[in-house]
């Protein structure tokens, strides 16, 4: 590959290890676009984290090229890291974004008391000009209304990014994906496509969002008493057809849970989510109302502990109380992670004497991304010289790659790449050169990039073993123990033998601190290493746990 | 209820709160019998824990009464707390069960060092008296060969006890559940049906074992190079599926896993498991063979990080190395909780060139438990009298509560009991009575027992929030600080404030210390009390955490 030329990097720098903190560079000498700025949501591997970003720093060391950041759709795994990104950065940059995407954006912006942001809208079939970059945005079906994918003109190439997408022919709100878009760039030409490979081991096509609904009317049409329909607040052809669902049968829709409360209002004054004013009503309003008039529409399909729906499972809910009888709808499938808490929420749901109607029951939800035989055939729409599977866990990207292979895309010409991998074109050639900056930031309480992977090992640690602080009081003079070592635990127990084994540490302190001495050993460290050595021995050997053991000691 | 007349008691001591530790106790005038004895997994919530065991003291307190322990079939979710149970009773007790179960049995025990249990063989189709209880034994189909379901006389009334079960047409070994004994059973006529609700809740029928045997056979007769194929070790009929397939394509079958290696041995031993001498072969044996002459078995199907397949997938097997090209089969599905587990090992499988089929994308695995209509076909031929569904979450029991409705159990004659709850069945009246003595016992390390909610809730705690030990050294007669306060954290981090929020919980602990010494206060406890408040209150307000707080006060 010659140095001296004009070049473009691709650089996705989140997305591509798991579903989340979606966010890729593009870069032509002096100008730099972001697409997408999302978070993952921590799991069990990451005790205590709030939030995960990808690392930035690439972007924000040079931000004076940031011509902006376009934002595909309103989801957090693609928008969530906004806030921090643009307090990162020491200058306005824009942020481009359909109406509904920026609707979410700007209360997403209030919450982090970020005002003076500049939002621009774009719409699908617009063009945007951004330096060297054309942007021509176009529609795409996806589990939240006004999603965006982009073809982008480059001086060395073009690219589609899809965002994330489904092919529905039946969409709930009529906008189909814009296959004439797609089969005029393919006319045009185009170089890379980047796509999203959520579902690209699922074989077959995707439902479409219609299909849920003959379900959601039969479950609200024959319910005796309260029907309570959880989903995600975004989702908000989902939350039609449930709005319809109860308006066609009679009931009022009750809004509980601070996103939906908020998002259905967003959804309203934008006109996404068309429901009369009689119709929908908030949660107090509705003590007066028979059960059997009622749909709650609510948060916490994901089993989110404080979450309207887990509210309501538990009794603690303020306005609403499940009771026997009551039908439950989880229109919606637990995200990777959540199958623990949701499971756990139904069961409180079926103890309450509640019928609940989930995924696995009826036929209550259909995901938002393309399955195999739509992914191919957006290859063969788009009809790229290049490829690079993004948006999903290895597992994903392999899988889409494959796809791409049995619809001729040559398998050198196939990138599948890491976050921070660095795909190059240039009118000689197309190649991943060496990665950049890259990695994730752990948001922990006020901390943005504080806890890293040593803390969150020790979290670990702390919760598998438990840990044993052993604090002795030395003279520093003569090195002697001036009183007995004070051993604390947490996290662990020593069962019935706990008096002996306590008994044994202590005179096992004493004899290794007596030893070292002995031995000159001044140093703490040194001093410490060998408390903990000998502790932990005796511990592996009376109880087979290995607690962490901090020695502190004390010179006097 | 009359109080002075015989009454059996049917008592689950584990079962009901999750696909685990199975457990149940018959109990009639001073006879006992004990069917099942199985321990649970333990998840994220119980970091640190090794198995969990249902809390038996009931049975141990009366084990004088106790008959015998009747095992059902020899999963680890009803076999897995034998040893532990016959450690704690004082005599020996027989242990029934057919014979594959006990094969598999013996081993566990073995592993024990418990030598002398008496394990007496059972045969479906046979009959035992044991005390006042007469047991006929049926055949059912499960996902281990050589599953029983129990008829159990009683002086008060008779009882069937499914077992685990499905009703499979087409079973691999041709040995169907046993209906002709169900509807003998009736006529005798059923009291009490007690019965498997794992799959109450999923509509149909399900799949029979051998509707898997063309994706498999399909797969490995197209793969290319290596194929792996991972399933449970003791499903014995998915094992002669894979071993069948393996050999009808010219392969041979290579035995990988502890677990594998030993229940394949037992199966071929005791006749479960029909394949060739020469077909079948250790791992270090297959090291001259070509990769598309093999198909190795193995461990590893729930992600286990110690299992073959997760070996093979971090490339740290001594014996496999999983290369491009290569063909996974994951022949089973993940229990609820190990989905991660098995994901990361299908991505490192994905990133090291092997196709994965798993569930998800080829119909290699159908479940060991009966669908709803199969649940209701188990009601309709049995006809009891009154049901209590086991085996189950509360939504799975509730679920098969409502299939008894449906087909005509009066819902006052259907019994959805909790752990440790009792039936009482007299002449005059069937109905359930205060609870017995029962929980959860947790294996940790050595000790069984010694972990309670408090060690566990600290465990979550530290993982959360980490841990602050804070020590100082005083004067015992001044009260004063004889050395600067020592602050230790695990599990926490304060950022790029760290030095300048140390220095300061440093200079608030001086401060707190006097200020309890000029209040008058000298005992350790309120000290203590002080230092944690104090020190939390800052903590939180610095960096929105609350980690542990552990003050240590050395009197010198």
């Amino acid at each position: 590959m010659v140095r001296n030329e004009n070049r473009l990097r691709v650089i996705p720098l989140g997305g591509l290890d798991g579903i989340g903190k979606n966010m890729t560079v593009l870069e032509y000498g002096d100008d730099m676009v972001v697409i997408d700025a999302g978070i993952m949501f921590p799991d069990d591997d990451h005790p205590g984290v709030d939030l995960i970003l990808p690392d930035f720093s690439y972007i924000v060391k040079r931000q004076e090229k940031l011509r902006a950041i376009v934002i595909t759709h309103g989801h957090e795994d693609h928008t969530g890291a906004l806030p921090y990104l643009l307090k990162a950065l020491g200058r306005q940059v824009p942020v481009l974004g359909t109406k509904l995407t920026l609707g979410l954006i700007r209360g997403k912006l209030e919450e982090h008391k970020l005002k003076k942001v500049k939002l621009q809208e774009v719409r699908d079939g617009g063009h945007v000009s951004l330096g060297p970059f054309g942007f021509d945005f176009f529609a795409v079906n996806h589990s939240i209304p006004d999603a965006v994918g982009m073809f982008i003109r480059t001086p060395v190439g073009n690219i589609v990014h899809t965002g994330d997408f489904k092919l529905d022919q039946t969409p709930i709100d009529g906008r189909l994906t814009d296959y004439a878009a797609l089969t005029k760039f393919a006319k045009i030409g185009v170089d890379l496509l980047m796509s999203d490979s959520t579902n690209a081991e699922t074989p077959g096509v995707t439902r479409s969002e219609a299909s849920v609904g003959p379900a959601l009317r039969d479950i609200i049409e024959h319910a005796e008493q309260r029907v309570i329909a959880a989903s995600f607040s975004s989702h908000i052809h989902r939350v039609q057809q449930i709005c319809d669902a109860a308006v066609g049968a009679g009931r009022k829709v009750v809004v509980a849970g601070r996103s939906m409360i908020t998002n259905t209002k967003i959804a309203r004054e934008l006109g996404y989510l068309v429901i009369d004013d009689d119709d929908i009503i908030d949660a107090y309003e509705a003590s007066g109302l028979a059960p059997e008039r009622i749909v709650v529409m609510c948060t916490g399909s994901q089993g989110e502990p404080l979450s309207a729906l887990a509210r309501m499972a538990n009794g603690d809910h303020k306005t609403v109380k499940v009771e026997r009888g009551d039908t439950v709808i989880i229109a919606a499938t637990p995200v990777p992670g959540n199958e623990k808490a949701v499971n756990r929420v139904i069961n409180r749901l079926a103890k309450a004497g509640a019928t609940v109607a989930h995924r696995g029951t009826v036929h209550v939800h259909v995901s938002g991304h393309a399955a195999a035989e739509e992914l191919k055939l957006m290859l063969n729409l788009v009809q790229p010289k290049f490829f690079m599977p993004i948006h999903g866990e290895t597992r994903h990207l392999a899988a889409h790659a494959r796809l791409a292979e049995e619809v001729g895309i040559p398998t050198e010409n196939i990138f599948m790449l890491d976050n921070g991998d660095c795909l190059e074109m240039s009118e000689s050639g197309t190649g991943v050169i060496e990665s950049v900056e890259h990695g994730v930031v752990y948001v922990d309480g006020l901390g943005v990039g504080d806890v890293g992977q040593v803390v969150l090992r020790d979290r670990q640690l702390l919760a598998q073993d438990g840990i044993v602080t052993i604090v002795v009081a030395i003279d520093g003079q003569t090195g002697r123990l001036v009183s007995e070592p004070e051993l604390v635990t947490r996290g662990l127990a020593f069962g019935p033998e706990g008096d002996v084994i306590t008994a044994d540490a202590q005179a096992l302190v004493a004899t290794t601190l007596a030893k070292t001495f002995k031995e000159g050993a001044t140093d703490q460290a040194v001093i410490k290493k060998a408390l903990r050595d000998s502790l932990s021995q005796l511990l592996w050997e009376r109880t087979r746990r290995r607690p962490m053991i901090i020695p502190v000691v004390v010179e006097v």
